[in-house]
């Protein structure tokens, strides 16, 4: 492939530089190009990098299955013309090349994906009405916060476009009360419990993300725009679909996973049985990540999803009633991985370096085995090194990471300088 | 010892009988001597048999901890007259020796309570608010219901004394409907829960079976009466306690206990944080049975009880919202045990004899073999030749009831006749 120069910034500098002009060019043209969630160009990016991967869609000289997902739009795509408007706009993107993007949120999205993506090269085809698990290939975003700690001490607050008083009073409390204990409330933008949560821990002085279904300059619905404003002070509004983009439906399916994504637990305060709160519910169960659900009046069908979700087998909700049981919840995410991982020793003593290690399971500590003395190796690389597969090695990461012992960033893994400089001492 | 003749029946023939005279006095004494759910006397009863125990208790000729549990009211029990007057209100004695003992439903009971025994007998004294988890000596019983079929098709519905309106309204629902697929609703006889579950069973022209706290002479509370008659129509009323008993604070702890065993689940519909159904609820778990809760409101305190319950570790009630989902769990009443057990061939084949057997598990298997060929053994002696300890042979029992191999009653267990011939055939 040689395509280098289709894509050219003619203007000044870059919005929310910290990565190379090029390559945010690029995935501008690719958040542009196809819809979210299309595994072929995921993992088209994957294997190119997002400046070949762009320039190959743009010329047209990709697979079919990219092609079928980017024909429509590769033409008319000005990608240049779309971060000029942006930037305009307030609003900046994130990549992965970047210091804002979440790395540590988007590692389950990763390892699942990979699996997912194991299937479709075997040739599954299964259409996935929730749309595909996979990373979003650059989030645009507007406000002060700092999506790069997404996760980290975030609740999803989810529910029905169509709330009771009781739904409404529960999210009221819940978000409020969360927001009050610094965890910031993440939601959709929609009527009902997503502005209820978002309000409530706005009336805290508090910090929401607003993930959005439609460009973040086209607030959906518009009757909510105001909130979007007040969500930027101090929070962010992000959104995986370029500024001016229409709410479509399959935007708020792919734009769910998202949710639960920057989310370290997601928490349904009231649905209904068919309420898409669930597709985001689903997401969350399938991250790893812990789903919550509230109670309600059996008599509510409002509150039918909420009991469902409670009833899921083999992973039923666990059963919230109060902040508190939710801070329960959210205060140990991580804690689990991190309590099988002995904390790293401080001093230069090999045998605390050694405990480290050892409190790793077998398969994080052959992949760690597998990384290079110095500098860094990509997954693949890893994974022929340790002969662990590629979707293990994504999967030993975050216990990796969370050890101390290995840091990861876009073109790769290393063992974490700290550590190999405490191992060497 | 030898204190034969120190009971005697002066009065006719004795009510409710199907055992031997002697027991039916010896187990009334019994039932008036001490308290409901003392583990001494239990024990001593059992290792004597009613009437040696009896006599002994009478003429104070038992160990400290019997002659405590008896001293007060050893002296002062007429059997006779209480048999006599119990005759006259139409109330029978129902014992194990006799043919309306709910032998089935008491099996978790008599395997929990061997546990117990084993800690008792190695010096635990722990108090147990909730009462002793052991099987009553005998039951007073009045109504045209069969107690033997208890717990075969019987869901107790329990549940606060202030009940809510959604709490009256959740347990009409679930009463009735389940009264209407001929489930037997079993409760207590108070305020609240109780009665609105009998009361809506009752309306349904279904059975209901209410365990008394106090003498069924005595219905507490005294405006429930007219239920209490009524609930002997086509059902029972049962207690522990012999007639003109009053409803004392701990009776109604020890007859918690005899709601969870005398029902193949119980549901909480409503309960506040410390509603006495949890003390109901607990025993049901500690025997094994299906604990189920209906969520409610989290703004209602009404239903604090019924979170709890939905969030304990590690054994969560079963969230239920519906008569179905009732059905779904009650229907499966002992099916788990008996899909392990292939279903009793028909034939005379030696194959299907075989995996008849073959489907039991281990331990199961061992006791199995420890029975004598011909003849009735006791659970000592059958733990004796199968090298198994008697309480494990005691757990074992309700698998080999269901897949129809082995018979209990009083006096021990033998191989099923039927299995025996079809066996030899």
């Amino acid at each position: 492939m040689e395509h280098r120069g289709a894509l050219v910034r003619r203007g000044g500098p870059v919005t929310g530089a910290g990565a190379d002009e090029s390559v945010i060019l690029a995935r501008a043209f690719l958040s542009r190009v196809s819809e979210p969630a299309s595994i072929p160009v995921w993992d088209w990016v994957r294997r190119h990098g997002p400046v070949a991967a762009a320039e190959s869609i743009q010329a047209g000289d990709v697979p079919p299955d990219v092609a079928h997902a980017t024909a429509a739009r590769r033409a008319a795509v000005r990608a240049d013309d779309d971060l000029t408007a942006a930037e305009r706009l307030g609003i900046r993107l994130v990549v992965p090349e970047g210091p804002e993007w979440p790395h540590f949120a988007f590692s389950s999205l990763e390892a699942v994906a990979l699996t997912r993506l194991a299937a479709y090269r075997a040739g599954e085809r299964t259409h996935r009405p929730g749309g595909e698990l996979i990373p979003p290939l650059a989030l645009w975003a507007r406000g002060s916060g700092d999506l790069s700690h997404a996760a980290v001490r975030a609740v999803a607050i989810v529910g029905s476009r169509s709330a009771s008083s009781y739904g409404e009073h529960v999210t009221t409390e819940l978000a409020f009360g969360l927001a009050r204990q610094d965890v910031v409330v993440v939601s959709g933008g929609a009527f009902g419990i997503d502005a209820t949560a978002h309000r409530s821990a706005l009336a805290a002085e508090g910090s929401t993300t607003i993930v959005s279904a439609s460009g973040i300059d086209r607030p959906y619905p518009s009757s909510n725009a105001t909130l979007f404003e007040r969500a930027e002070v101090g929070g962010l509004v992000v959104s995986e679909s370029p500024p001016g983009s229409a709410p479509h439906r399959h935007r708020f399916l792919t734009r769910n996973r998202l949710i639960a994504a920057l989310s370290g637990g997601t928490v349904v305060t009231e649905a209904a049985a068919r309420s898409g709160a669930l597709n985001t519910a689903a997401h969350c169960t399938r991250l790893g990540r812990p789903l919550m659900a509230v109670p309600g009046p059996v008599t509510s069908a409002m509150s039918a999803g909420c009991h469902r979700l409670l009833r899921q087998d083999p992973t039923p909700a666990l059963l919230v009633t109060s902040v508190v049981d939710v801070l329960a919840v959210v205060g140990s995410i991580g804690e689990g991985l991190v309590a099988t991982v002995p904390s790293i020793a401080t001093g230069p003593q090999g045998d605390e370096m050694r405990s480290a290690l050892d409190g790793l399971d077998p398969v994080a500590r052959r992949v760690f085995d597998g990384l290079p003395a110095r500098g860094i190796a990509s997954e693949d690389e890893v994974a022929l090194r340790s002969g662990v597969s590629p979707i293990e090695v994504m999967r030993a990461l975050p216990a990796l990471q969370l050890a101390g012992v290995v840091e990861a960033g876009p073109d790769g893994m290393r063992i974490s300088p700290a550590f190999r400089r405490r191992r060497a001492g």
